[in-house]
């Protein structure tokens, strides 16, 4: 086996029939150590530290440093795979979507270190979420996520719309009790409602809003009881579409490796 | 096939096997729209700006418009349907509550425009909520929502009641505990600790009340470990009976329009 | 058929092979109707008004005039029933449960208001509360309730014990992050603590106790999510009881109506 | 049977073929009062009043000997099972997990009592949790626990990863549109938005934080609506491993009950 075949069975998940590989491993714990610092970075009573500003920008500069070397290397095994061999098939593979990402994951960051603007700015921040693409391509998770949503389709998009129904009418019926008149400012049109709706009805009832009037929680009480349900239905489809979607995969997964394991495969 | 045919075709949704067609998705479209800016229209930071207030006056202006033209075109086309041909026809149509319904949501609006008041009443706003009727005509969800109510029937009944007698009885104990004698104001009679305790089962938990000696928060711990399940019990009861209401009904389509499909229908 | 045949078919459940007679309705209403003026009767801002003083009064005299008629028939009636004839009989129906129950409904306010004490006291009011055994003999869900408790049996029992174990070592654990030395007094003992982990795992959040300091909420924020679902746990497993327990009794209810329907009954 | 036996069979979990002997539920006992001990012995309003500090003193004295009584006889007794038999034996039943769990259960709260230092110290407390190690033994509820922890296994990982993405997301989201400027304090960096970000999309919701701008508000509703169901999504994959796993034990249970008892034990 030569190098750049040891590389990329190392980088690309294709070359193998499942599982991760170490190489990756240590890609998706820098991604989400940069999704820590990321949020540790805009902190200001760290930020207003020198020792750690340079902790950030020294693991910045690791970060980008080693994603930029990843992506070098990706380009150049990326030859094993016969569609992508030459030069016009790296760039095939650099107009792919997930390339693109691994290229903004470093290349904007990296440029501006270059150009020696020390101060990160907000626009930079966000192109870093661009590194959970990266590990998109490892984690089935993500993948299932989208398959369960079109599975659950035209139940979830009922339940969905019950539920928006649902938000609207009792935000409408508390403006006019709560809020109509010289009352309760907070209920005084029905986007105001519609906060208030929305966190009752989810349960999650901050207590910045909440009916005052006797009409007002006789008709608030009554609708959290049967409301509640209502709004919990999306959450429910979409739960057992999930946990069916899981199910199947891995039967299909377990199936999989059965016939694949029957030819017996030379070791590695 | 004649213009008045065509546009049957298009507005009435029994003149299609399945699906929606494009005006009534507009209609549909239309009468969103128009529940977003009875929303905005609320809102006191907005009415008193010019700008926005003749941006109502002319959305409102144009939904009704078209509400009036959509009424007349489909009182016309209705003929197409022989049980609604002729005057005696259309009157037996006009008496329809969907019907109503359709001209409940833009003839009092429009009659205020002729009579050049500007100010639109809130009893006017009330009856743009008719236009829910308009399009719970198309959407198959406000009807598995009651086929779902009346499958769920006793059991959600049953579960109803539990959980309403929970309800009462944790207010009546968090009273007798919290607010008789010169106690907590806000649990200073029953119906006070009702209010309490549907937010309390329900998990919603404003904030706005809770109960403040040992005994009172001994209680209310035990009875919010036991009783949040018994609230959450008709939710659930109703969960599954709409989703089986919803899994049934796409067999029987699949079903239906596989024997529909059968006997080659022609194209149209 | 005599008259008190036709009084007994009325007033018994066990006279009827299912469904509740006409006055049985009347007597669950006027129950349900003497738990909302029970409610209403705590209002000070009501009580203080003395047209609803006098009203609360009348109700009461009519209730228990109510009742007491009721029972009074029942004792005459219930000689239909062979087991309970003659005198003997009627001791024999008075010693059980369910009466003596009636007759706490009733009786203490009867003499209370015979001796002339216009206000009435706190324990009569609790006493009121016995009227909830009067209908729970007429209404099947308190009965599904303790079928569905001792159905999930064990597996209820380790739900709760894993949910108090976790409220217990979540509040443990917040105790000492937060609240000892100089700390946060909310969280300045166990019992306090407790409160507050109470009212996050089962997601009722007051907002009148949250930890403050980073490693508090750090704590919390992974309690939060990994706990919610522990603690939710005896509510589904009782859920899953309870819907098994009633699709149970309505199939066997129709099987038996079957077989009783089948040898043609008389009608009545 | 010697005396010894008799113990043994009291004592030792294995001893039995199911359930729990008289003096295993004592020890039960009085670990959770010990529990509940611990808790009050936290709360100053207690300790102060010499009467409690008493009691609780007394309390741990008793606990304390109790514990150290039961560990000699567990000690004497274990000889009755051929691999713990003789010096060697009990050396090898000392270096267990669960032997050294019933040490530290009393061992280090006996020499401070024994060398007089009369306030127990935070260290010694956290010891006492050790006891729960002490009835983990008897009670199967936690071994369940973990086994639904393994079989959930891959299923709980996927959604718990969705969970974590979609609370940092919202909370970047949201600290960029409430927080970033001279905004919202509450929203000031990533962390503080994620600390709002888990107590909303667990419908905790203590109130403490909450957006206050427009564009806040419709992002955290949207969120609210549509993240509260994926975050929930753990809890539901557990639980439903949870009931799973308890439905197979007790079906083992009852088929292992039935082969034990078919060739009839003899009487003890």
């Amino acid at each position: 086996m030569t190098l750049r075949a040891a590389f990329y069975k190392q980088l690309a998940p294709e070359a193998r029939a499942s599982g991760i590989s170490l190489t990756n491993w240590l890609i998706i714990g820098l991604v989400l150590l940069s999704f820590l610092f990321l949020a540790l970075e805009t902190e200001p009573t760290l930020t207003s530290q020198p020792g750690w500003r340079r902790t950030f920008n020294l693991f910045n500069l690791f970060v980008v440093s080693a994603f930029a070397v990843e992506f070098v290397t990706r380009l150049w095994v990326i030859g094993e795979d016969p569609q992508y061999r030459g030069l016009a098939g790296r760039i095939k593979y650099m107009s792919q979507f997930n390339s693109i990402a691994d290229l903004l994951a470093f290349l904007p960051e990296l440029i501006v270190m270059a150009l020696g603007i020390g101060v990160p700015l907000i626009a930079l921040r966000i192109l870093r979420l661009f590194r959970l693409i990266k590990i998109a391509r490892f984690v089935p998770a993500f993948d299932v996520f989208s398959a369960a949503l079109s599975r659950a389709g035209s139940q979830l998009l009922t339940a969905l719309a019950l539920a928006l129904m649902l938000v609207y009418l009792a935000a409408v019926l508390l403006y006019f009790i709560e809020g109509v008149g010289e009352g309760n400012e907070k209920f005084g049109s029905i986007p105001r409602a519609i906060w208030w709706s929305v966190a009752t009805l989810t349960t999650v009832g901050y207590g910045d809003v909440y009916p005052e009037t006797v009409l007002g929680r006789l008709a608030a009480g009554l609708i959290a009881m049967a409301g509640v349900g209502v709004v919990a239905l999306p959450a429910g489809v979409f739960a057992s579409a999930f946990s069916d979607e899981l199910r199947e995969r891995q039967q299909a997964a377990t199936a999989r490796r059965g016939s694949v394991d029957a030819p017996s495969a030379p070791p590695d």
